[in-house]
């Protein structure tokens, strides 16, 4: 199929190289000529545009892959010059406000179909691009009662032919619900982990397991601050949950409680087990 | 050297079988005939004993891998069997009590030098053994000012001769103050992360950040609330310090405070990045 990825950073050039690999023709878009240039040069892409304008009229599929802010800003920059039966898409990690503006936003007969794809690394840009984090991470669709199956059928294709281990569907609350736990909260952790240390000898005396609690502290600032701040309600509460369950372990400390201690560690390690199956 | 290890668990099997590749000759000792057997059978030991009293009065290094109560109490019991010029090493996480507890205890002429090799894996027993996991890892000592020279130079060659990356030096004291944040915070974290999941589903939407903050929730419940109550004094102070810390993520959301979000985030990246030097 003729695929537009818009946005040539890491994600988008990740998947622009997947896309090509699997025999779509892929039309990068970028503001950054370098970028374009990158891509070109490493055939991650078909043909590199510096203004998405320029190929709408030849898409299938557009593919965001920028912030959900400029997502929005662009589209409703060009929402005229979609075609009518284009699939639009995304990769943002925050969906429940952003599907509803993208299906607001498009006109009839251009479709959104939300998509998450649970893959990155602690760096940005297309040069540090490689379709392999794909390969066995979460490929989360997130449809509402304005998306046809075909539209959805498309999308899981990809996912699939980009090798994620697993699909998945997801109303679009229910998305963020679940990634303000399994992603937002373990970044937020991870963050207040590195900036609570005062001391500047830490670093010699680290093993494996703060090395692993705090890789997600090198973050994408701007970013994240906007997925954060997209799906606050549910982070609240998830941190709320999590330093509850954190002040049961002080306690125990402070009681001397050691049952408590052996209750809290067994029931972790217990649960925590199924995830290695 | 001759060099008793008291404990076939997971670290005294790896650590037997480190010493013996490197030409010490290693009596294992434990109360289990079933990790004798084992270890003999794999030769990571020269020979096992199940009472550690029958060979006190050959070795030069007596180095218990067990729990800190269980060597003070093996300590309690033996202590007069100990052969001067003995010199008597651990492996155990935290130091302060410990340490002082072991000096007091043993007899002249036996010396007692506390050890922190850095490294583990959350499996336990010997079968799982592997002096591969030192390579890399961080090897604290924690002399006193009972200590000699002598008796530290031989623990620190040991150390390089495992493969430890870094040997190092501090106060037990220091060590647990330091231990109490980079291990002990680390895994109170990731065992209340793992607790305050309420969702059934949450397992199929994971992506590596969540396994990896999380591989440490699988926890030995008996040997780390010993570890966690011995040391609950800095490890209190990490908790809450923690906590603040993420308190201010928590307040800027509530605040759509998105400047003070960019702020920690820009703050853990920078200092993150300095591990990965």
């Amino acid at each position: 199929m003729k695929v537009a990825v818009i946005g040539l950073g890491l994600i988008g050039a990740s998947m622009a190289k997947g896309l090509l690999d699997n025999g779509h023709e892929v039309y990068g878009v970028d503001i950054d000529q370098n970028a374009i240039n990158y891509c070109e040069k490493n055939k991650l892409i078909s043909k590199g545009f510096s203004d998405m304008g320029d190929i709408l009229d030849r898409c299938e599929i557009v593919m965001f892959s920028v912030y959900p802010k400029t997502m929005i800003r662009l589209t409703e920059k060009y929402k005229e010059q979609f075609k009518a039966g284009t699939i639009v898409t995304d990769v943002s990690g925050v969906k429940k406000e952003v599907v509803a503006k993208m299906q607001r936003l498009l006109p009839p007969g251009v479709e959104f179909v939300g998509v998450h794809p649970m893959a990155g690394r602690e760096k940005i840009g297309a040069e540090y691009s490689d379709p392999d984090i794909f390969k066995g991470a979460n490929y989360i669709i997130t449809p509402t009662e304005k998306n046809t199956e075909k539209a959805v059928d498309v999308l899981e294709k990809i996912g699939t032919e980009l090798g994620f281990k697993r699909v998945s569907y997801l109303s679009p609350e229910r998305h963020d619900e679940m990634i303000a736990f399994t992603s937002q909260l373990t970044h937020a952790i991870a963050v207040a982990l590195v900036n609570s240390d005062k001391d500047p000898d830490t670093y010699n005396f680290t093993g494996d397991s703060y090395r692993e609690l705090t890789r997600i502290a090198m973050i994408n600032a701007d970013l994240w601050s906007e997925l954060f701040l997209e799906n606050k309600k549910n982070l609240i509460n998830r941190i709320d949950e999590f330093q509850e369950r954190l002040d049961i372990i002080k306690n125990a400390l402070k009681k001397d409680d050691r049952k408590t201690l052996i209750d809290e560690f067994e029931k972790s390690t217990e649960k925590r087990l199924t995830l290695e199956k």
